[in-house]
């Protein structure tokens, strides 16, 4: 009774503070936020902060609802300009064609804890946006501004080692999403000599990563991430000698900022600075998986290609369906299994290099002669190799140009596909998702140019290498 | 003959550098500049610093005719949105009236220089657009964007001292714009510990003011400026006296981002950090020149008020014309010969306070009996007292209300216009434009946004006091 | 074979190495040192750093024997003095009796790592000086030379908390000596806003933190340690409702500072900087063990005072022989079986406080009714508290006063002896040294030197409550 | 009457000031002095600081008089450690020699304001020490202690330029001690990217630069000032082409830091420094005055030489008896008045160079041929540079080795003699002091040591050139 009571009150106060807040983002695009914009936005910055769920979703009802252009103004001010196509009526359409939402965003921004607020506020956006899409537009309308803001030219690239405080090392272990960072042990590790961490931060949010990519230094292209990840790795290796910096995960900590760029501008930021440090690292890689490599080959039908010759898309068929028939249900339960058993004696996946002491990997040089289980293990690896190629090149209107996330975030960034390493990921969820493999793509900073061209009229540029696979 | 060729190669370096970065432009927008926007934009924002004076303009002629949106497009967009007002329809046609240069700024804005390319670019684009109207569209683009980015929640305020870079200090003596800085000692007197200095920073400009305004921190608010300026001023009052912190000198130091507001936000900002470092500090006021009212008084003809009553319109008539009456053709010469010249025995605006040996000022204890010419004087303060009060009240259609531009910020700021006071500039410059009068306004936190509204409907907000003189 | 004669070149190598370095210094306090000293004790200290153990036994050796001043010219220029007490002669003497040694350090200072080596140096001569009294001039030396360049003037308070450096952190979990910190998660409790952990720093030394406190802000006097360290203590007070700031751990990092005072200062200045953050923290209290008070009590015979009435005395004696005969062999044993194992229904020590729920001790509310064994434990808490006040608070010759390092460092320092707080560390080291007492050493900045100076005249300044258990 | 009043309530006043930090001093070095000493010292500060020029004489008798070593008492142990040799007796003696008054200045040390107050003590102790020559161990004691602290391994070396805080700039105005710097827009010149400013700082004196020196990078060794001082000087060659590092002014910044060794230190650790930044400038020199020429070349009268040949000092002789006849009484009032008045067709002293349009000065160059007087102005040129040359090389017991105060510190720094540059300043400071000559003396770092060995035992290193003057 007292729990219903109380409930019923905090309601009420809910909505007060919701209708209160509702007041001040009338007044803030009003007359009266003209003139003292900062302090009505701070008050409404707060009041957001304090509102429940329910709250958040009614204000973000209120938004989509609210804030929309006039559509016969639009409307007109479209027609005069069509007319006149002068300069002065192109300033009143544009004006009037952008939602005065926009302009709202930007005067809440003006509070002290404003663009913190509004990148969480984005967040929770997108939450409600899975399942209401009248929220579309608002969306769009933070995605244009934050994408605005955080311009790589306003973000500052900042080094993250053993020297940086804590609260931001905590802050690198909880936001890594590509390899998981085990406690401070690990992460001291990965910011030993050999290895470099690269964060961009925006002025305003100090103690917030917006975006951190990981580095080891080499002395060759990588072959297997075990090794970069090992805790108890040998000492660095002479500076003099890293040839390669390797970009062996990139994480970002802000879901506020979906579809804003970020990961491109840091990779090419971090290239252009290790290159001034290491005259001698000409190398720009990564060591990526194929998260949905799995998945596709376990649905995939008939290999199709108009690129390449029938003989060649025959082979590929044929090796599809031989992996098949070696591997009967298998395949289809996505070779999950085969991660975490010891039980089988030539797991299809499981990479030659892992399995040596040195765990530097050693492609290619196969795992020598073990009679019929190991003749199977060799066709395996080879079939995955060409079929992954194949996925990873291929356009087929089904799977589309490069499926693969990390592959298009890669191509489109203009790198090149440049070598496809087998076993290379020997944990579960690389096997689950990579069947074992990883790719390197390769930055080469003159080609960016091209090799996105090429990527954004249906093409992949890949090495010579990956080509002679198929 | 060798002068003509040398200038011909020029011309063809230049036609080439301004055709490179127009093709550098058209990489942005498109395709290219998806993956590799900042090496492009470095590029051209390198070859804009490179050219001369012909090729800017030949270059804003390019940004106002190519980047405009596609008017047939908005049209049909606009139609569509009209009929389903549907949230993707919004999407669509607020991305199509947007003008493409818009997104061409942004990405230049990626560049390491961009930010402050760009805000030169905007002070050659405003220099252009006297006399070159078609350039409005690009400008308002220009000032849309410099006003999200230069937004007062991205900025930093920065107190000045004696303790700050001199490079940061000769930025302040060179733009310092109501009462010049006369060299480093007249500066230092400014950033006594009874004075303050603050600026607002943009975090990508770190060696660039942006606006900065001085503060004197007295017992009482000011009515002359004299004192304040005085480089042998008494050694500072004990700051437990201090009450009130009189704004004497706000200047903006980029002229590229005109139309972005920056002093309204800053005189707030500055008022807070004062209020909480001198509690006692609870008037923050200004001492204001009044530049445009020797020009309206030398033009003014009859005086007339809806709000007043008839009679007093008819005294300030008459006030007028006595005023006209003792200084004939010398009101038509706008007073300004008074200024310099010390053979007039009681010149029309001199100040008591400005006689006086303390000058402190001491409005309104008149000019002790002189007789004749000291009466005169005595009637000359009391009429341009008042008219200047009906000048700053009043909203005739042809003068607009407070048509002077200096009260047009503070009131539009909301701040109400507390004091006039006579005789309080007495420099040439304060005679020639304002015959010597300043002007108090008074910033009260809690009335900012009443002041603001009544101002914007045509009102004045003023003291008791400068409403008796009406 | 190889191993010896490869062992034989390695000494050759280092028998250079020492005498190259021993030349540098002979030069370095000669007429080249003169002109070059910089140059010359940057060779010096980097070959020091190469040497290995032999070697700095051997340089040890040679600072002993080389560097000492000439007793017959100080005796001379003593005589000199003696007769004529004229200035000239005063700083002749000085100079010639300060051994040469110290100027060779002052001029080993000058090199780049200077500092670092010398205070490392310090560290492995005292490890020598245990086992060679010849070095205790060297180690004079020393000493001297480290007070004065460590002097608190010199010295930078900086607080350690989450937002500090990853490696300064690790340090502090390194070098913590009081109750140790078990890993990252254990040290972010200690730092939480009702924590508050400073380290002294040397301006050359910015990576070394010389010693460090950690404090906790409380609304009462802590008599139980446990409260203060749980990992998973209840959310922090309200910050207005601190009033006790309690110093539970301060610890040393640099080894080679031992005899440099530094605790002393450090605490004084925390809580002057504590006191102005927190106004109304007024209390400034250690909770102290005593480590060496099971010792002690195993082997004192018959308890004398010339202080404490006969009959005190007497019954102080009569309860230490009670507290032996409950304990028959287990005294002996120093109660240390009592922690670790939980059969014992009712060991002598343990804390009633810490048994309770909140953990947050409850000095004197006493173990409720057991019967016997319960009467027996509350008759050894008392006999604990009251033989701990004696121990603490005499000075009879064999033990001396406060002969407790932990009580004499405070009581030095100029603190009281204000409460004994039984059961309040039932660690495994808490029951083994202090028999689970703990003490709380009360700050009061006023009454410093007083305290001090009845510590210096063999007395100690006890609260009324301590003063009443005798 | 009242003012004698009021200045004996003022002596009283004083005169109980001067008791309480007596009181102060004494308990800072007993038993008080122990516990709290910093709050003890802080409080003596306070008190010296207010204090009155007779106060502060008093205090210094007090330190003379009260904190001497007891000579019976060293003694004593003088004799006990001739007799045992000991290490213990060694520590016993060195402690009891050593002035208490070391330890007092320690203590004082550690308050907050502690060091600069005794900078600045020092600083008024050396003016006492003038006229009072019973404060020379006082003296001793200071120099010790300040030497120890202000070591160059605990000084940062900054470089000042013009982004330096205003604060510090005025500082550099004020404490140039050779080239007076005249306002902000000379000082700017010195700042240019052509120059270079370094200043000592000491960690706990912020805003005290103790000691700068300036220098001008160049493509050739200069031969003369003016060319380095000119403001309207031309744009800075490319730094590719700079060659020589000129350090042409050097001033010290604290009067109290007098006998701490400061500029050697600074000038070997801004050489490396330069070296670091332009691997191409080899050559480390400087461009300085002989401040005692003028002075010795009046008095001296036979020149007499160990080391050259009669027949070279016989010449040298005559050549010093010509210049005489030449000059008549001139030489005798210092060659003083040919600066400033430019009637004197041929000043013995002006410089070719300096006459020159381009000011870059021309040695050797001649001043064309003007008949007799031109004659006797080269006849003059190269007897002034041979006569230095004698004077800066010389030994002479009366004069001692390189007796101009400016050649015996950087001889004793371990430069070596490289050019004399007559006409090298034409100041009328320049031609009354040095006759208008100027040295460049070479830091090779590779020969320091031995040019410093050299000048210690009567010699001086000179280039060829130098010594063919001879």
């Amino acid at each position: 009774m007292f729990e219903r009571l109380s409930q019923a009150r905090r309601n009420a106060r809910e909505r007060g503070e919701l209708s209160r807040l509702v007041d001040d983002c009338r007044q803030l695009i009003g007359e009266r936020g003209e003139s003292n914009s900062v302090a009505i936005a701070a008050r409404a910055i707060e009041r957001y902060r304090r509102l429940a769920a329910d709250g958040v979703r009614e204000f973000f009802d209120l938004l989509a609802g609210e804030f929309d252009p006039d559509p016969a103004e639009v409307l007109r001010l479209a027609q005069q300009y069509a007319g006149s196509r002068s300069p002065e009526d192109l300033v009143r359409l544009a004006r009037a064609a952008e939602p005065p939402r926009q302009e709202l965003l930007r005067r809440l921004n003006r509070a002290p804890r404003g663009t913190k607020t509004l990148v969480e506020m984005r967040a929770q956006l997108l939450h409600r946006l899975r399942t209401d899409r009248r929220l579309v537009a608002v969306d769009a309308d933070f995605e244009h501004l934050l994408s605005s803001w955080f311009n790589p030219g306003f973000l500052r690239l900042v080094q993250v080692d053993w020297g940086s405080p804590a609260l931001l090392l905590e802050k690198i272990i909880q936001h890594e999403a590509v390899h998981e960072i085990d406690g401070w042990a690990d992460l001291r590790r990965r910011l030993e000599p050999d290895r470099r961490c690269f964060a961009f931060f925006h002025p305003v949010l100090p103690d917030e990563p917006l975006i951190f990519v990981e580095v080891a230094l080499l002395e060759r292209m990588p072959d297997a991430i075990a090794p970069l990840l090992r805790r108890d790795a040998p000492a660095p290796a002479d500076p003099e000698r890293f040839r390669v910096a390797a970009f062996y995960s990139i994480s970002n900590c802000q879901p506020g900022l979906r579809g804003v760029n970020l990961g491109n501008f840091l990779i090419k930021r971090v290239a252009e600075r290790l290159a001034q440090e290491f005259p001698r690292v000409r190398t720009f890689c990564t060591l990526s998986p194929i998260p949905s490599f799995a998945q596709w080959l376990a649905k995939v039908e008939t290999l199709k290609s108009a690129r390449l010759k029938p003989a060649a898309v025959q082979a590929l068929n044929a090796e599809l369906a031989a992996l098949r028939a070696r591997h009967a249900g298998e395949l289809g339960r996505e070779f999950a299994l085969a991660a975490g058993s010891g039980e089988r004696a030539g797991p299809p996946v499981a990479a030659p290099g892992a399995q040596g002491a040195d765990g530097q990997g050693a492609n290619g040089q196969g795992a020598d002669g073990q009679g019929a289980d190991g003749q199977g293990a060799d066709a395996d690896r080879r079939a995955l190799e060409r079929l992954c190629a194949f996925y990873l090149t291929h356009t087929e209107p089904r799977d589309g140009p490069a499926s693969d996330p990390v592959a298009r975030f890669h191509l489109n960034n203009g790198a090149r596909l440049e070598r496809i390493n087998p076993g290379a990921d020997v944990s579960r969820k690389g096997l689950k998702q990579s069947l074992g493999l990883m790719v390197n793509y390769l930055y080469d900073l003159d080609d960016i140019e091209a090799n996105h061209e090429r990527f954004a009229s249906g093409g992949v540029s890949a090495s010579r290498s990956v080509r002679g696979l198929l």
